[in-house]
């Protein structure tokens, strides 16, 4: 039992960090995972795209190949990593892009990541952050205080207030009906 | 053709920031890189590692069991990750801490890392940097522009001229004998 996660955009928006920090958010909650990312051709045509797999048990194979979640903050890498999905992956994409043929609609959560960052917390380049707090209430994934660990790890000293401030505007994001419909199968 | 990096120490020391770094500087200088780590009950027991792929092909297996590069930063995970090498790895460890059995002390580097950072860079948390100096320089990895770059991304606004300090001193600590005897091969 592994559930596999997969956050993409382009370079700058912070999915790399955004997968960290899930992965180290599961330590403190219990869990194993492993965290990987790879740098190539398409790194460098600017797709930037990072993993995490989440496990009860020692994980041993470490590859992503069809996940069961998708993170996408940009049409280019949405229009990509749609096309290799689980069956009934929940994709989770900034709603300013539009859905590429062949995901499900009732599956997906077009959300306003990266207004909110911009407008509601007031730095656009915490939409990393927001979104790490949707994909948590969404997927229904770790307590608050292991959550707040995984993030405090990564930022600079004298930032928690704002990244604070973004965990709860991605999390206000996501009502109860959908942290009941995309809840995470249990591990 | 594959060369597998492991990069291990205790939870603070920035081993997986050095694994990352390296995995960026190979971007820029052209390579394909994965950069992971698993988080679970070493990470729980204070243990740290984190791994680097390189490669010139697209890297479709991306565990590292026996890799050809290992840094250990403390005695535990040199112990430990002293049992999984592949023939021939060079085993770089600060010099505090004592090559256990099995490993060929002509293919071992133990050099003032630790001590470095500590007394010429003035500050021990540049450790990471002056082991990817000394790593860089002993394996004949990257241009230096390139690892700049790697290492550019992840530093806070102000800090260049600690960090390149840190990187010159770690690269001064490997000889012109070393930095022939280490080299990594072709890729």
């Amino acid at each position: 039992m592994r559930y596999e996660m997969r956050f993409s955009g382009s370079g700058g928006q912070g999915v790399i960090l955004a997968s960290v920090i899930l992965a180290e958010a599961a330590v403190a909650d219990g869990l194993n995972a492993v965290q990987s990312q790879a740098y190539g051709p398409e790194a460098r045509g600017g797709l930037c795209r990072a993993e995490t797999v989440l496990s009860r048990e020692q994980i041993w194979y470490t590859k992503v190949d069809r996940p069961q979640f998708l993170l996408a903050l940009t049409q280019a890498s949405l229009d990509k990593y749609a096309q290799s999905l689980a069956e009934d992956a929940v994709v989770m994409a900034d709603d300013t892009l539009a859905l590429p043929a062949g995901v499900d609609p009732a599956r997906a959560l077009r959300l306003p990541i990266l207004a909110t960052a911009r407008d509601k917390v007031g730095k656009i380049m915490t939409a990393n952050i927001v979104a790490v707090g949707a994909i948590n209430r969404a997927l229904g994934l770790f307590g608050e205080e292991a959550l707040r660990e995984g993030v405090r790890r990564h930022i600079p000293a004298g930032t928690e207030e704002l990244n604070w401030k973004a965990l709860e505007a991605g999390t206000a994001l996501i009502g109860d009906e959908a942290a009941g419909r995309f809840r995470r199968p249990a591990l």
